[in-house]
This record gives C-alpha cells, structure tokens and sequence, in this order.
C-alpha cells in the first residue's frame, strides 16, 4: 500500500470537566481542518437523540467558523460521506455507534473518502475508537448487537479514550481499565492499544502520528509491559503495520 | 410454561474489598446448595489462565464442603454439564465467557439442566450475566465477538453486576453506570436491568426472588424511574414475564 493520505485527528472525549462541548480541542480543530474546509459532515449516530446532539456540534463548530450537515438529516447517507469535505464522528455508545456505520452501509465509503480521497476526519471518543481497527477496547456497554466488531481501521491498533489510571485507594472489585485492556491482550491476534486520557488526542498526517493535548497517553502492547508517553510523543511507529484490514 | 424449577444464586462479585475469594458469600452458598450436593461443576472460561481459576475455585469451595470439578478438564463439556449436581460460572470477561459456551455448544444443555431437571446453578459477575436474558449490560470490554448477546435466559431480564453509584466528586467524563443503563433502555425491546452492587445478591427459588446480601439494589426499568431496593426486597414480579427467549 502507498501511503495513505490520511489525515485523522482522534479526540478521547468531547468534553473536559469543567469546560464546554468541544472547548478544550477548538484550537486543534481548527489547526486540523485549516481555511480550505468550509463544511463538516457530522454522524451523530452515537447518541439515541439525534437532532439535539447534531444542534449541539452545529453550535460549536460554527462557533470555530465551519458549517456542519448532519448525515442524519440526509434521505442518501452513503452520498452525503460521497460528497462530504470532512467528517467528525460524535461520541456517544459505540456499540450504537457501529452498528449504524454498517447498517447504512457507510463503512467502505468512509474508508474511501479518507483513506484514498484524503478528507479530513475528525472522531471523539465513541468516534475515536470507530477509526480503528476494531472496538475491541471500547468502554462501553454492549447496548446492541453490531454485525461485527472491526472498525473502519484507518489506523492498525485500537484506541482506549477517556483512559482512566488505577485508582489506589478504591474499594470498588471491578476490573481497572488496565485489567481490561490486559484482558484484550490475552486474546491472540490483538493490537496495540492508545490508552488516551481525557484532554489527550492523537494527529495523524499520513503516516505520522503524533500525541496532542495537556494529559499524556498510556500505551499497550501484547507482550510488553505498559509505557507512559508524554504530549508531542511520536506514535508514528504505530502505523508501520502495514496489516490494514478490510472490514 | 409450568412453573420452571429453577434454582439460582446469582452473585454480583466474588471477592469483596478486604475479603478472600467467595468470602462475602459462603454462608449462602452452603445454604443454597445445602447437603445433598456433593459436587459442583465449575466453568472457568471468563477467565485466560483456567488452571489457576479452578485451583482457587476449587480450594474455596472445598472448605465449604464441596467437591470441585472444573468443565475445561473434561474432553467432552457437554458430556460435563449433562452429569453435573450443581454449576458454578465464575466471574472474569463476559464476551469469551458467553462465545466459549457458544463455541462449546453448552446453552441448550445448561438451559435444559437447569430449567428443566431443577440443578442448582450459581454465577458470580460475568457468570451472572451469562444467567440473564442478555449480556447487554455487562461492564467488560468486548475483547472478543461471540455469536449472540443472547444469554442462557435463566430469568426474563439483565443484571448489571458491581452496580456503581454515581460519584458526584468525579471530574471523570466518562458515562456513568446508570447513564450506560438507561443508553441500553433508549433502545426498543430492552428488559429491566437489575443493578446489583457488590456485596449483593438474588436467590431464586422456582417462581420466587429475593435479594441477599448486605448494599442493596437498584433496579432499572424502561420508561420508569431507577428504584431502590434493601436486602430482602422481593423481586418474584421480575419472574414474572412469561417471555423467556431461547437463544
């Protein structure tokens, strides 16, 4: 494969405590998506009330001078990503999230438009880990049943947002995040996974990749004991797999 | 159908915060299982190292007075199950829990021996899921794809297993547990959910339920506000939708 002219800006969540929808990652957006997009396609699939989640982005994202089309107000999902300048996937459920993705069909033409045609894709949270090889290492609870877990893998390894660190002083006998992903690595075949904490994300220009935002990020890899990485961290190893899978 | 002959103790957690394995919950165990049981069949799958699972399973439940057989030493589980006094599913991840009885062909015959010829069946968190209609409102990372989230539909509803209360101290943006619950009822079809915290547990006799243990439940129903529920509460009317699917 060529290298793919990605370009993939990977939010762990939407909203930081104390600040506002989207609040601490307006400047990175904007930096993100530049002056030549004028328009956003926004998938609020996420999320069960659709019309205000989309109210919500159009408000924001205004706000940093991009208009917004919400694919849920299109009768053509498949051609409103066809002719899209750039996509921000919503967080919300992830299982939702998917299973939508597939039942409109929309998996293979996102693919396309960001993998080959190069628009900009932007996801937070639920869509961060969309982007991904799978949602293997999602947070959420299994709401629906998706026809699959593989993702729309525009990266080879899996995303962890809202990445929480152990707790040391709970009682609370549920398994800690870390447990989790360790759990995932048990498993044969699985990938690395981006532990990214809340007011972190990743860049991704073609195959670099890079840590942004204030939090850092915690990474897994089967086999291998965890390791810390600080904003501004080079991840671009991370797409030297070239196993890019199809769904 | 007649009155199913069921019998099920259905624990949120196995280990309790300063306790040892089953610690919290031996004396409902004896008394559940009670003398005629000899032998206890234990399914191991939730967890990656079932060796270790078994050998610790096994020492507890030993000084409890029960012999332990673990399924995964068996050449034929079906064989296992069919010969089984009494089933234990421990606790670990709830997706390779329920693929492995899918993939071993183990629902029918734990659905049959438990229904219909009245075995007493125990599960401790991801085996307590895996009794329920769903493992829509499991808490574990989806590490794998099983076939269905449909489980073994022992009783009509979910259970949500280490219920957590919302901490209003949290700068955490992640969901909820009860926001995650009511994510699962925007959904159509969805069953009531029983959100057992650790500590607690539902004894189900036939047609009767009655909740054990010492931190109460909350009970979440679609449409309707969560309830709140102490040791000792009655929960036989969540018996009673007749609608027991098979999976």
């Amino acid at each position: 494969m060529d290298v793919p002219r990605r370009r993939l800006l990977l939010i762990s969540n939407s909203t930081l405590h104390g600040g506002g929808y989207l609040g601490h990652c307006q400047q990175q957006i904007k930096s993100f998506l530049g002056e030549k997009v004028k328009r956003i396609l926004f998938v609020p699939y996420a999320l069960h009330n659709q019309d205000a989640y989309a109210k919500t982005a159009r408000e924001k994202l205004e706000n940093v001078g991009y208009g917004v089309d919400s694919i849920h107000e299109f009768s053509d999902p498949v051609e409103a990503v066809r002719k899209s300048e750039a996509i921000f996937i919503g967080g919300g459920n992830t299982f939702r999230l998917l299973k939508a993705l597939y039942d409109k069909s929309l998996i293979q033409e996102i693919r396309k438009r960001v993998l080959e045609d190069g628009i900009p894709y932007m996801g937070s949270s639920a869509g961060s880990n969309a982007a991904t090889i799978s949602i293997n290492t999602t947070n959420d609870m299994p709401i629906v049943y998706p026809p699959s877990l593989e993702a729309l893998g525009l990266v080879p390894f899996n995303i962890n947002p809202h990445y929480l660190d152990p707790d040391v002083n709970s009682t609370h006998m549920g398994e800690t995040r870390e447990k989790r992903i360790f759990e995932y690595h048990e498993e044969s075949n699985t990938f690395p996974v981006l532990g990214l904490r809340e007011g972190s994300m990743l860049l991704v220009e073609g195959n670099k990749a890079t840590l942004q935002g204030v939090t850092g990020a915690r990474l897994f890899v089967r086999g291998k004991s965890p390791t810390e990485h600080q904003p501004g961290a080079d991840f671009s190893f991370l797409l030297a797999n070239s196993n890019l899978h199809n769904p």
